[in-house]
């Protein structure tokens, strides 16, 4: 059994770790710290852990982490890379959702994140955890990097085109709508029932966190810079992160085919057939991100739809994913989940 | 392996079947019948179950139903009674998600229903399929009626009362409210998004079909007849039953450990700590009942929150987990789902 | 033209008050005021009233609410104490949405709301702001105490059955549903869209704020106590009451006619045709409060369903109406609203 | 007194219609029609009218529209060009809320609409009533073909960067989203509320209906043909569009400036201070569409966002703002109403 402790347990990625861990074969959920709630039975806070997580909440000077075979950082930014480098010393491997090593550019993480980064050698080593482009490199990592919620919908669904060299990279468009979850488990009013449901509006649009993280991999993958313009918004719904991505072709090809095949392999990607328009509620509680590719009234511009569910295949699945890789098990272990339609 | 069918897969209770079955692992899924889309795959209707469900829906004609070990009807009300004579005599289970054999009463069943029955001899025979009451009848059972959403709701919050003749049963209240989907998969106006969201309202008041199933299980139970008010409310949610029950109190009793001792082995029911409130979220997706019982001002009404998720405790949870019984497989298997919060 | 005066602008009730008073041709709004947000323009916070109105956030030292010639609270509870007593004895009358004056016993005040109250004569001399019940002491009231929503909806639901003398007073049941902008604009996790959407539960079942309040309310009227379990839940609506009133018949009535007539030249309470349910969203945004009387299966439990929009009749609207009272203009003024529907 | 007559009074135009005219004090609402519903009173099917509206709907027969001043048609496509030439012959001018006479060119308007169209000669002469481009046009109009909901949002967005001829028109994108109430009032599956609520997802990718429409009125505006893609979301909200527009700067601007400016004196669009992001609610109810104009990181490609309620400046309330500037009353006649936040 995988010894795994998580620290941060009471947003909601750490209640949605708990969700998957609790029904993973191969985990023994040691231990899940929380400074404020140290102490509170975790199925007191999240009734519907009633059952199946016994854990109370620990102190994180008290939770022993170095006797963890992984430990998960469910944290706030700036936590994790405080913590790493001793869990990794103490031969304990580390998952942060959190962005503390995302950005392989000190200098940019610390323009966004306003933070002075702590450790910068370990943001060099840290593999970015986006298994459909990084599959190898997590099998030996000691550190990864899990990626965004938006990120990971945007990135999905660019890489085939940019990959192939089909489209113009100058001038990408990301126009992302996510569920009010995106913004974690936060008292604050902008995220208030009243102030967000029955309304619909962007933000960020002068820059967000995400940009950055989302350039550098699509530059990864291109082998050199892209230029792309990503409007966040948020949408009335709890889960789903829904990416409208816009490129302008620059020669012919059978995109679907394309789609299809990159990711043939790949269990958690779903290429639609042809003409579909996936919906964020059918990938509900799943780790899957689907992906249609159109091009209206067979234009120029390509239209990429993509789907994920920003609190599992955005954040807590895709952990769990790299879990899997990490330690030779299966990469579906634990993920084999129906998503909730209706 | 056992070989199901289902009759009626296009509707919510037919998907969540799907959903449940679909990881069961002592079934196979024989056949689905739809009518209307026949010829369909099941998930070109519900992408949320591609790479889950490869068959088509196949027309009832050639169905081949008698083949299967048992039958699940998730049809309108008044289908199963024409067919179920059939496959009991061809030796296959039957279970009801819809009302067909639920009363026993046959001239009340005739005017709730508005339908001549086809069958009342069966309806003798059906069993009640409430585990909690009924648990070793349907071990033995051909035929079960699978109870309504709101009677599982009402009946698992009156029940530890009734058995313990601690209240008044002449004037019992059920204020009940469901989230929109207990209306089914129904094109009708008053179930749209932009009529039923941001919205509240009571419906059923003078009479709904589900008080006569409530009074027929209540008065079971107690050995008399009950007194029943029961309004039904639509609250703007997907899932979710919230029952709030009201009583007046006979004598004094310790009620919380009343109500634990009577579920104390209930894999499905959860009485939650004295004080507590269920919320409906926190049962999302699973088959779980979770229960509080209070008693305001140390008065003498008692009042019961009753939770539970429609479609899986109050309809295909329940008939799979009625399955397990009648097939004498532990009661959780394919049921073991932590509820999806947030 | 009267001079109005806001404390307290920036919560849900704070905002409604500016949306019916820009529209109000006898009012011209002086000031507003907010410790915190002194300064911002009120537009600026809510762009809902770009054009409507051009007053910037005053801080409390420099209002003058002296000069006013009516001071609305849209404050905190226990706010409203410290100053009314300056503002009456500058010539200035009170209308306080808060409920520092809404219960005559001051002793009980203090046990609900955990405060020393700062002027209990003044809480003698206020009149509590139900014009249905108390209009003539509102036309030369100096202070009105608003009513809360929740007893605001219960009180005119049950008011005709206690006048008439119809029902069992000493176990009274008001299940009360609420949207949730009754809980206000605080940054709070369970008001969280994440926490509250596709969710339904019941809160403060041991013991309500607006308990004593209904209780006091509906006593008055009857002549003496009445006993009331009062079971509030939260709604994932925005705006919106539904009161489930339930009582025991102890004698015949015409339960209609007698409603209509009660309420027959009441402008905001509207008694829907016999066999109707009212919906929340038939008095969104309006000052209107529908009422329908029910006797399932001609048994002897009466239910009331009573809806009303919780920040309109339920608070800024109702307080609008108290001021037209106090200053003798037609009721309806600026509360000639259409509901909006969808 | 102005005699309005509305045809299909039963949709979400239709009784957003009569929310508006209800309060209008220029207006007599002599008819309103509704072949399935004659003899219904109006408040009946929409009882937020209870107490504003006395009319029954009328059989489309007997309605006697030639005696009305102005007819408004809220209507299914293809309704109003069977009935037009003879209420114009009679005298009476015509406001189309449906597409009849939107698209000049009637080939495309058949492709797009799958009909013969039964007055080309009509369309020729019926001005597009957005008055913000055709408000002279407009007054002397006989027949004003009342524009779709995107194509208000997505032109008003669009045009001050077309008129300056500041960016790249062979390849615009409006990335827009809509409230479900934009798809009627009609009993279909997809619009369910167990459909459509938690939910995100794009539609009509591969072409809708408004995409011509947005196109000519580009083109005319601009003096030759636009190439746009646009791609329309459904999002989980009653009311509200959000259109996000991009388009590629040829040379540099103040593109705050140019907004301000070309809107100056429109009562009816408010351009929002640089760095502003418009929320839907922020216009619920009300005639405002708001807009906001970005440079995102300062680079070559402009983000404007602009937002509408669709059933007020989408339909309804422009529709209204038409009759004002038809008969010469002052344009906000009606329309002056405060929008519902929360």
């Amino acid at each position: 059994m995988i010894k795994v402790g998580i620290v941060g347990g009471t947003g909601y990625t750490g209640v949605e770790l708990l969700r998957l861990l609790a029904l993973h074969p191969q985990v023994k959920l040691q231990v899940i710290t929380s400074r404020a709630d140290a102490g509170t039975p975790v199925s007191q806070m999240f009734p519907s852990l009633r059952g199946f997580i016994d854990l109370a909440f620990a102190h994180p000077d008290e939770a022993h982490l170095e006797q963890c075979d992984v430990v998960f950082f469910a944290t706030p930014n700036g936590i994790a890379m405080q913590q790493t480098r001793a869990l990794l010393d103490a031969g304990v491997k580390v998952i942060d959702l959190a962005a503390d090593f995302r950005l392989k550019d000190i200098t940019e993480w610390e323009k966004w994140y306003g933070l002075s980064h702590a450790c910068p050698d370990l943001v060099a080593e840290a593999v970015y955890g986006l298994p459909e482009v990084n599959r190898e490199k997590i099998k030996s990592a000691r550190l990864v990097a899990n990626p965004g919620c938006y990120p990971t919908a945007v990135q999905l669904g660019f890489i085939p085109l940019l990959e192939a060299g089909l489209i113009d990279t100058g001038s990408l468009i990301a126009d992302s709508k996510s569920g009010v979850s995106g913004a974690g488990r936060k008292a604050e009013i902008p995220t208030l029932f009243s102030e967000a449901s029955d309304n619909f509006k962007a933000y960020g649009v002068s820059g967000h966190r995400h940009l950055p993280e989302i350039k550098q991999g699509l530059s990864t993958v291109l082998g050199k810079p892209v230029g792309l313009t990503f409007v966040p918004h948020l949408t009335p719904a709890i889960r789903g992160i829904h990416a409208t991505l816009y490129g302008r072709l620059k020669k012919e090809a059978d995109l679907q085919a394309l789609f299809e095949k990159r990711y043939a392999s790949e269990h958690f990607v779903d290429v639609l057939p042809a003409g579909s328009m996936p919906e964020t509620r059918s990938v509900r509680g799943s780790n899957i991100c689907r992906i249609a590719v159109h091009r209206p009234q067979g234009g120029d511009t390509v239209v990429v739809l993509s789907v994920i569910d920003n609190l599992v295949k955005g954040a807590a699945g895709q952990a769990v994913q790299n879990l899997n890789i990490m330690f030779g098990l299966p990469e579906t272990t634990a993920l084999n989940v129906v998503p909730l339609l209706p």
